[in-house]
């Protein structure tokens, strides 16, 4: 029998270094989520003896990404009060990079979640060659980088998010169709920042919407901002993020992506979430993907203008966002059309994965009132059954176009909080 | 932040009461799927010291799931040959069943993958009441219960595949329409047998196609056979089966299961996998769901047999595979049309998911010589890409109409597979 020894996708510990790193794990995740807190508080919420705990934190405190901030202030308890654990001051955090099709941007994330530093850069990237765009990008992770240092605080990886394809690497760029890059090794051009880990902007800003979809977002920081993330209130609260959900986002084209269980789906080849290619109308427009009546050729940017009029050009969606506003009423019906092919494609996608709910990112979060209504009814109709009640919602993401670039640092972020002792400890 | 303390789908051993666990299911799978083997073999297989083998198998031996069978015989080893290990001849088995429309069937399968048992009723079950029909099954769950019993075998539980929705209890039948059941008890029904645990006939035959898809399926052993599953050689045997696969089946509708990293993709509410009501022409025909132009709309047994110029009726898959056989041009049509409009539906599911490889199950296996030209056509049009290369591919299940019924058993045997300590001991 081909019974398969069990390979789940996150390793599963059966060694005593395992369990320890895990257990680590566990501890600063409930401190960075949840803290300051007691070292008995931590142990009963992860269910391991104070003992235990004990020496996890002895570790992590050596490692300078926990430090004790003296007795725990908490009325009403009994006992000796213990001493209260928090992030260290010195912690680390997350650079975060985008390359937007007609932006640049950068930013530092702590272990709380809160930005803690932040560059931008706008301009029209089509068609410009990877060198002075490259260059541009590694001046902005430059800048982010010396304003964490410069606050004490230790950076401990660079995510990277592209409008395109990436390869297995995780560096290099297969394909950005809008940029125009083919086979763009971005190891090489960014080797002198942090090694970058470079992955899709709707994969990322799905990861965004698992991580912080459940809160209000963060304030940014200024960049000049040296207060510790540990001394003030946390930046972000709020309830809990879907972790079953299906996240559809645009920028040019229409990208999607799958979260199961809290866990992106990738697909066998590192393709999945390709929701723009779903045939919505067998016999449509032929579309240079090969097919024929895909979603993107009613959903698209392109095909939202052509149906409105407009000329293609730049600014696109921002343009659209503008008109819908002023009530033309030409855009309106292109983007009620859109919301309607969104609406077929996302129903065929619901009916497979019956997911807890449909997030609308990117910039689609900006067109959501002009789309929703065409794309709810399809909806409705098409996956609604007494039988199966509660079938999935649309939601608008209150991350939005600022997704990519959160993700891009809470990848990095989510790496420390899982592998506390993969972190470089502190200089000195 | 809302940062998640991890909660991946199987629980992560963090105290040595979990670590014991998992292991001992290391020892347990390795055993089953590669015994007999030595200790030290073992040891090296897993990753573990021999020293902690040996206390696992201590463990095992006790609970009479291993036995040690004397020196172990092999050439060209250094040192003191181990004493092999393999599965008691009085190890754990399986008990699967199925209500079919047209059959009702039972199974007992032992921890290699054999069949040792099987019971089988052909009669049409389509608007019969539940109580007689699970009498019937009860009779035949008992019939290879004994069986097994009869070789020194030990029932260590019940699956049930039926076709129809399974409510989260894993006992209710929520709605089976070709039956004409609604919320229907089988724990109540089946009680007298063991508590049967239920699930919908696509999800078991998709994890039937994980589990035994890579091999040869088990041959039938005759339910007088007493030779221990341990004397002689495993029944099956054979290259890897596929952990990222999309399972397309029919019986009258159309099912489907994604399974993802080797897991079962349930969806939030337990409704993943309507294939069957994705849009394929969204301004087709009426569908009873409320949508238009669902899948099954097109290739539905129904809409072939009406494509077809047939009446509608019981048998219709046999009915359809024999014309189609005999070279009926209609039929053909019909299988071509159906395969199209498959092509269309698993064209958008595979954008999305990026599977391994697309398996027609169940009934489609053996409609799939006139089904796949256009299927595939459609497919290699709507889903290749140059600069993505190594598309899905359809593969026809080897395991066939049988997948729900070994999955049923399977689902059991995997149980015990995962949580050794889970099983009850020996009586005596």
């Amino acid at each position: 029998m081909n019974s398969p020894i069990p390979q789940p996708g996150s390793p599963l510990p059966h060694t005593q270094q395992g369990i320890r790193r895990r257990n680590l794990s566990l501890v600063l995740h409930t401190v960075a989520a949840q803290g300051p807190l007691s070292r008995a508080t931590v142990a009963s919420r992860i269910g391991l003896t104070r003992a235990a705990v004990s020496t996890l934190v002895d570790e992590l405190v050596r490692a300078d990404l926990l430090v004790e901030l003296g007795p725990e202030q908490r009325s009403g308890t009994v006992g000796r009060p213990g001493s209260a654990l928090a992030l260290s001051e010195r912690c680390p955090v997350g650079i975060g990079a985008e390359i937007g099709v007609d932006h640049l941007a950068a930013c530092a994330v702590d272990l709380h979640g809160t930005v803690r530093a932040r560059a931008v850069l706008e301009g029209d990237n089509r068609g410009r060659p990877p060198e002075p765009v490259l260059k541009e990008l590694a001046r902005l992770i430059r800048e982010v980088t010396d304003t964490a240092r410069a606050a004490g605080l230790r950076p401990a990886g660079l995510g990277v998010a592209v409008p395109g394809l990436v390869a297995r690497d995780a560096r290099t760029v297969v394909r950005a169709p809008n940029l125009g890059w083919t086979q763009v090794d971005l190891g090489r051009h960014l080797g002198d920042t942090l090694p970058p880990r470079v992955d899709n902007e709707a994969n990322l800003g799905a990861l965004a919407e698992l991580w912080l979809g459940g809160e209000r977002v963060a304030a940014d920081a200024p960049a000049t901002d040296g207060e510790p993330a540990t001394g003030g209130a946390p930046a972000t609260g709020g309830g809990a993020a879907p972790r079953d959900f299906l996240h559809v986002s645009a920028e040019i084209g229409i990208g999607a992506a799958v979260v199961v269980d809290g866990r992106l789906l990738r697909g066998a080849r590192g393709f999945a979430g390709e929701l723009g290619h779903v045939p919505v109308r067998p016999e449509g427009p032929d579309c240079p993907c090969g097919g024929r009546g895909c979603l993107e050729q009613y959903a698209g940017a392109e095909a939202v203008l052509r149906a409105a009029g407009l000329p293609p050009g730049e600014g696109r969606i921002g343009l659209l966002t503008a008109l819908a506003e002023d009530g033309d009423e030409r855009v309106r019906r292109a983007l009620r059309g859109a919301g309607s092919a969104l609406g077929i494609a996302v129903s065929g996608a619901v009916n497979l994965l019956d997911p807890q709910t449909v997030v609308l990112g990117g910039a689609l979060s900006r067109l959501a009132p002009w789309l929703l209504p065409s794309m709810e009814r399809e909806l409705l109709r098409r996956t609604a059954d007494p039988e199966r009640p509660g079938g999935a919602s649309v939601t608008v993401s209150r991350i939005g176009s600022d997704g990519p670039l959160l993700g891009a640092a809470h990848a990095v972020v989510q790496a420390v909080l899982d592998d506390p002792v993969s972190v470089a400890p502190p200089p000195g």
